[in-house]
């Protein structure tokens, strides 16, 4: 039993390992990453920045598949156990509203969301331009695309498990038109999922931290606790050789996730194994999503290493929202509304 | 008479002046350019890139003011004449939705426009990078500072002045966090200014019509005739030594404003005088503005010239939208809903 | 009678303007510059970056002509004096060697040069990027396009006007794809204008003279002689609002161009007067042709002003010719063959 | 016996390894890799990107080798069995058609290619910044360097290992003064090797597949098949850590190889391997060289890997030819001459 | 009489224009602006940024003169009223310490401030990149060039006009390589001109005064006040067509002046006449030396203009401590010593 | 014994390994490296670019420390053989001269010399910039943080071991406020550390040897030997996926270090290892330390590795001094005092 109470399902059988002697900081790797290889499937090269959630006893994610072509595209792939996975051959094939066949050119980055009885996936999508996806499904067979919830540029959209103040919410990080060297997170509500308001800043980049100096973005989908929404990101600082992605948490207020009630100065995971440092992308490790166990506090994170494998990594409630609210940090802004 | 149609009113006290002798293209300038000049107020240094509406017989602006710190804020002014304007002492104080004073960090480039009985400003504000403000007043007195419609960055934000189908109608130009290299224009809808959604993209940069191969910008509120809606823009041009701003016309289909009916291939106003080649920002000629008299179709545009003033020129409605029809250019996507 | 002979014929009707009072330095401005003033003809804006030869008693010049959707075109020009000109009211039409039409996407800053009986058009053409077109007449009414010379980049395509070893030798400036902030000129031959090679260095830019440190460009077709190859060029520098382009002027050897004799360390004409610091493209002073008069000396040069005006400039052979030999400075290599 | 016929020689002891089982994709590659590693030789620290012909029944090689003060030369080496190499000691000494000695500054990128009694070197030169080289030899012992067929900036120049109507044809990708962060590839003929025209563009980057999208260019000289040219090149993609260099298979008409008949969509081998990920330019894949067996259609295809080694990867003309066309894909132009 | 106390000597003949009707803003220009024009001897195209003292009961200079070849230098001139200068032919002659000739190969923007009895001046010299030279002489005839003070990168370096605490003190700016987008004005000391040290931060760049939010650096000498030093300097902002240079002021503690007192949030003067906004480098206000009269408590200011001519600009000691005083603006650390 | 002479205490106890059978180059590895692994103590994630004296017969070392909010501090260690190290726990607390606390805000690349009685550090910090930072000790337990030496932007400043005609001796690199693209080798003087000055440029980046051809800085503390200083260095060169860090060898004049009697054109060693060629910053050998004996003459570097671990290598005074006058070469003012 966690001290920390996560508002959510329980999942008894959540992939797991304990913290192996001499681990150090709050979370810890899988021993048999990377979990998933490459060329997973014939015409994809690589899988990362994916999404997975518990679905009927089992498990169900949307993967980030890199084609052989180079062009991301979204797939679908499911798995007894969370970290053996089998895949559709094809693409998820969109639909829109009117039940017609929506095709976007390219999706990276999906993130699965359950919010209420229908799942979500948001995703980097091509709107003139880098900008957020959106489409619904309650069986996995139907994916029907949504209008984009926001105009070009933006990327890591993370949607809320559920309604704030009758809302939707969602964050997500506006961007430019390339590789973006600036970013903040902010929130935004909509009653519908087709208009969009009220948008606030929620947290900076750390200027003096400098593993996310340069930029952050919103990773898993915020997990409901008794001491607030519990947030996997990523931040990014950048070196004469390139981007280095990082994983930090933060914790939101419950009533106004706009407000950083704490956040770690620290980074809880960082490049440091072959499957991180070198690849596609070196130096990523880009979390997508998270498996919680109301139970026992146990939490299993999926990230995206390289831009060429996926990780998965653990812990649990109790002792990472100890660590967050241990080694908080304030920085501009955080705890205000970023209204303005 | 025109033959083409202004759905608006009539505006007898119009400023104008008669096409001149030998005059090139559909738009002419007013033969005492700059209207406005440097150093129009104690402690402005430049006012330029602002938006007027008629109003109780005169006329009514709402300024760019480039104070003698270098950060612009907005201002009111009144004119009899259009042409000849006084001003507030004081840069205009908003106030939010529960009356509080709230002051934006910066203000430039606001456009004025009423829907309704309500006069709405739009303008570029600082919300943790450049983005879209926006307020309301009836009175000129009290000005009711909204929700930001969008996430950064945005600029170049500009309302229809009726409603679409029961909706605010909004062009805007996703930018980025410096001087924005590219952008196309988007339009958005909202049921009521606070949540906007249903984006398309309405218009491309121009990739074979170099005066707008680099970006282009929504400037005057479209204006509502029976060709469709007629819309003054900017459009940009990129040389070795900077920038250049063009004006150019285009009409969007009334009912869905997200397509491109006519676009003229052609700029019909480029910088060419000294007010409009060297100043602040040389090379620009910048449409924020244009008073329209439904009576007999006459048009008068306001514009900023080299960011250090403000110039006017001229066109009838039958001029201009001849002149667009028959110097109409398919750009890729144009005659689409935008919606990919 | 000049001391330095020109080979090449006489021009009685040469455009002159004495050299007034305390004029500085071996070139002077016409009195009436522009010549060539904005908005020449319908639907072209701006006319520069041009080229001129006697023709049948008077004059003929293709012309850069900034269309007004800003996409440069040649178009020709007919004059009596070589001053004041009228223009075809259609852009060039060109025809392929089959007698086909082809039409460039854009062209811009004509070389115009006869060798032997043929006048040959040399500009900047879209050939998958920016390179150099090639055209030949005899007549002014068919042009046929011949073979791109080069692959891209190239720009600054200038011909000499007679065959060197029974070869045409062409000076050309390899470049980017952007605005090249780099650039020397170099010499290449050919026997049948299909193919090109004996690709050698001419000049480097002046790393010591700051006005041409940048990149420099062959300008008007080299002049023979008794001191060797006349060339007026541009020389281009950088400061913090841009690039300025000023004349230069140097001596090449007769037998091998490729050995720079002279070459002056100052330019001879900067941007001063108010049609050569602002416009389109500010402080561009652009030399594309010059006429000259083997009998007197005089010389007439045409050059591009801000990418705005044409303007004209005034020397004499002896003078340049001795204002070169006296400012001669040596640059890395110029006084080589340049085949590394 | 393959169903694509080789027009080339016999090669029975071309290196070969027979596809591995639950091998992905149509090339694989050898299980020895790299088959040359770092410091090969006294002073030379890395060898790669590096070019192989049979002869004499063995091998011989000339190979881009990064000596120990970092500056690239290219030298001989020898081999019985295509793997397993022995090389000069010192690098190669070019003479110039006057038989005096000729040293390039630098040399890199090697391809080595007989055409007709004649084995021609073409490499990356400095002449007066990044060029193509060109040298030839009947016995690998008097290196004659001829003229550089093309003024800068030019790379990954490529013979055809026969004429065309006459004519020598060379593939080139025109770069720029760094990195060049674009590219096509472009065909020019030659009468004489000295001049050079009828230059075409024969393939662009791809858009629409990512792995391809910033530049191409050429790699092994084209192979004579009953199907067209085919053509071994790299593709590169430009990610926020860097470019990485894919290998990629199109197939060129046989008589105008600047028309595209089929180009596969997908890369055809991308680094995965450690030697090929990190190295002194990580996420290198880049081909110089393929050795082909008429008899059994067997290809052997020699790449550099990360800027620090030389990899083999293998395949068969029925394969490869297979795999092209069943994914061949058109982009703009491809199938045209490209003269614009 | 002035309130404010100079604490310098009278000069009767100051250069002198009462401030006109209408005048904005506590500094006005001189009528006849710009008082030093184009060419003005003899190979020399441009003076500009150029410093000025009282000497022997008339004027004596140091310019900064854009020879012909574009490389600036500095010459001497004589004038008997500030305004009307004649100038030596040669550009100054530097020794070293033994008397040697030593000639910086360029040298621009010079200070030029009398420490007891010796004159100094500062320029910007070549010494592996841009660095501050040093220079002194008691007659205007002998010139000894003194070690560098700093390492490079450094700009804008001004001496104050006597000892401070037994040490001479200096400002300067920091700078890069290039055209430097960043810098704020530190100060230093030295006991004797050779070794230097005591580093510390003055002023930063104004985050929130545009006009300076991307660089400031010293203009002239700072003047002794019964308020403190106070100090001429130009603040630079970045448009999307360049840089604009401001002037402003600020007022430094007398003891030590690494502590603002106050500091105008205003520019004082700003880039509006044409001779500012169009030359060599457009909008360009950039002040090097101030003439100052302690019995009346005028001051001529001598500024450069767009890298072109020489401006002068009239204030009063009274106007412009007060201007500064009530438009003092707290800008992060200018209050505090500056040392981290 | 050597032949070549330390003028430096004997060290019987230097860590040391006999050069490997087959090694190439005058340097080898240690045949255990990394000898500092990553997360070596709590709250520190990675270890590199550190410096190490002998102290009391064992060792002391000041260490890089990249925190796990990714800002660098210096930590104390202690080890008795100079390879297995134990650290304080807390970040070195510097107090000022007046003994209160000076807590830099981030500390990096540290070098540690000692000169007469006194251990200096020195090391990167911030002062509105990066700068130098300088502290003493005598008894590593309290450290006096001393005036910056240099204004911004500066980085590997490297004392010398002995002052040199009365002076302490420093060498440095000016950089610039980012990655700093470019940089030579300075060498300043100071009579008492306060005030610095004597300015001279020592080393420039070597053009002809591409492995420095960038940007070249100090790296362990100059060696006294009988032939000169020895210098270790990194060079740096840059690919299109980044730059590489290389180390280099040089001997400066005992007399007048400004000049360099002799200098290794290749680099001595480079990244080959995987600990060099991944990590936070792939391939970077950056040497910051190195002990001697004396008495033997072995020399052991201690180098930073892919900004992830502390690597070791070996030479011996005799064969490194060989190899740099063997492979010497000259740089342009290389030789020189480095005044200008």
């Amino acid at each position: 039993m966690s001290n920390v109470k996560i508002f959510a399902d329980e999942l008894p059988n959540i992939p797991w390992q304990e913290k192996p002697e001499g681990a150090i900081g709050p979370v810890w790797r899988h021993s048999e990453n990377p979990i998933i290889n490459r060329n997973p499937l014939k015409g994809v090269a690589r899988i990362f920045n994916s999404a997975v959630v518990p679905y009927k006893g089992e498990f169900i994610g949307v993967f980030r598949a890199e084609t052989v072509n180079g062009v991301p595209h979204l797939y679908l792939g499911y798995s007894k156990d969370g970290i053996n996975w089998t895949y559709e051959e094809e693409k998820i094939q969109f639909v829109n509203e009117a039940g017609e066949p929506f095709m976007p050119r390219y999706a990276y980055d999906p993130r699965l969301i359950k919010v209420e009885d229908t799942y979500y996936i948001i995703w980097c999508t091509d709107f003139y331009g880098a900008a957020l996806g959106l489409a619904k499904t309650t069986d996995f067979k139907t994916f029907v695309r949504l209008d984009n919830p926001f105009i070009p540029f933006n990327r890591n959209g993370v949607l809320f498990p559920r309604k704030l103040n009758g809302n939707f919410a969602l964050l997500s990080r506006p961007s430019d038109s390339g590789h973006t060297p600036f970013g903040d997170i902010f929130i935004s509500e909509s009653p519908d999922l087709v208009y969009w308001g009220k948008h606030r800043h929620v947290m900076t980049k750390g200027h003096s931290q400098w593993w996310q100096s340069l930029k952050i973005g919103g990773g898993a989908a915020p997990i409901e606790t008794s001491e607030g929404w519990l947030l996997f990101y990523h931040g990014v600082t950048g070196t004469c050789n390139g981007y280095v992605y990082s994983m930090g948490a933060a914790i939101l207020d419950i009533e106004n996730p706009s407000i950083v009630k704490y956040r770690s100065e620290n980074f809880i995971l960082t490049p440091e194994e072959w499957y991180e440092e070198r690849g596609f992308v070196a130096n990523v490790v880009f979390p997508c999503a998270a498996l919680t166990d109301a139970k026992t506090g146990r939490i299993a994170i999926y990230y995206g290493a390289a831009d060429s494998y996926v990780g998965m990594a653990f812990t649990t409630v109790d002792e990472i929202v100890e660590y967050v609210k241990e080694h908080h940090v304030d920085n501009a802004d955080d705890a205000t509304i970023g209204i303005i």
